[in-house]
């Protein structure tokens, strides 16, 4: 018995024996951008990430900036910070930092880059994550050839 | 009823009850490198990330450069980019950017560095997802020890 | 009938119905940090990530750094290096590079910068993947404020 035989009849017998129709009642995924208006956020708490680009699921909060964990599992994030001068951040669960990323580039000659942070976390239910500038380095910029990009992803649900 | 059961009987029963087996017919997930030919792409369109690595699905075509969805889903990408003074690339969707990328260091110390950028995205069937670099800030770097990388896999697919 | 179905009585209907239980059984994810110290490893080898957060399915050796594969499958393994000089590293495979970073920024202003490199991998049973340090540049950092992570995630088991 192959998971998916005897979903609806008119899927046709290859198509009920899809095993990756396993993956597709509950998923969890976004991808969502800082906005041009919160380029360099000097704001403390979670950066806003209002350019909500994908929300599989509808657990990211394109408002507040904040993922709510949906189920306990294990999630995959992501953060892609474009820099011009110092940027301090990090990927925080439930207000404690799990992977922090400085990067700065303050010469003279200094230039747009970009620098990346990832993590693998097991997660409760209604957990929280999300991306904050700590410190007073907040030169993360959102332009339109220069994006901040937070992504998150569901891993597996634990049983 | 654990998905997976009832498979072929020379499985065994700890085999036909691992729920994992339900990941393994439809494999879509593709690593491939710029070759040193095509260092500092300087055309126009899609880089051609000729080196294939990994092409599980075959939905990867490295003449082109061009990913092209098997299937409706949701999928990620990423690209880590070895930049030598000034690149700008970005992960495009049917001629669309959808996440850009801007790392430059141009001073008189510069050095070979690396900037990434990542995203999940929804597709249909047909759509196509490539790396291109536009403006004239084509300093992408290819060699033995400083690696352009463009990888992507399937996350869920849509029922 | 749908995959999961039938599972322990008191999981109730929705959840026995739930595709993604498919996932639950043997997961296979990592998140592991370069400890203080190790931080600017000059020893040959694999890097010690032994500042082990996330070990699903125990494949991954803090004090040696190694993944060691459980079982034939794809997966995906990311580094992201705190770098404040030069850092040169790669993704390594049972002793072979798979994907190579390098990573300087050596002038006066030189400051900490954040570099990436990620690949998706085939492996067999036992295969090894690690991070390791190659030529003379080891300057990748561990402080408290600036992460150096490896992780990785199974994405599929062949059958």
């Amino acid at each position: 018995m192959i998971c998916g035989l005897q979903a609806s009849s008119d899927a046709g017998p290859i198509q009920q024996m899809h095993p990756l129709m396993c993956l597709s009642k509950y998923p969890v995924a976004f991808t969502a951008k800082l906005c041009t208006d919160h380029s360099r956020p000097k704001n403390p708490g979670p950066m806003k990430f209002s350019m909500v680009q994908l929300n599989e699921g509808s657990s990211f909060n394109g408002e507040s900036g904040v993922f709510t964990c949906p189920r306990d599992g294990v999630y995959y994030f992501a953060v892609n910070a474009s820099i011009y001068g110092r940027g301090h951040c990090a990927i925080y669960k439930n207000g404690e930092k799990v992977a922090s990323l400085y990067h700065a580039n303050s010469g003279d000659d200094r230039c747009t880059q970009v620098a990346s942070m990832s993590s693998v976390l097991k997660l409760a239910k209604k957990d929280e994550v999300w991306i904050q500038v700590f410190g007073s380095r907040y030169d993360i910029l959102a332009t339109e050839d220069n994006d901040t990009v937070f992504t998150g992803f569901l891993l597996g649900f634990e049983t």
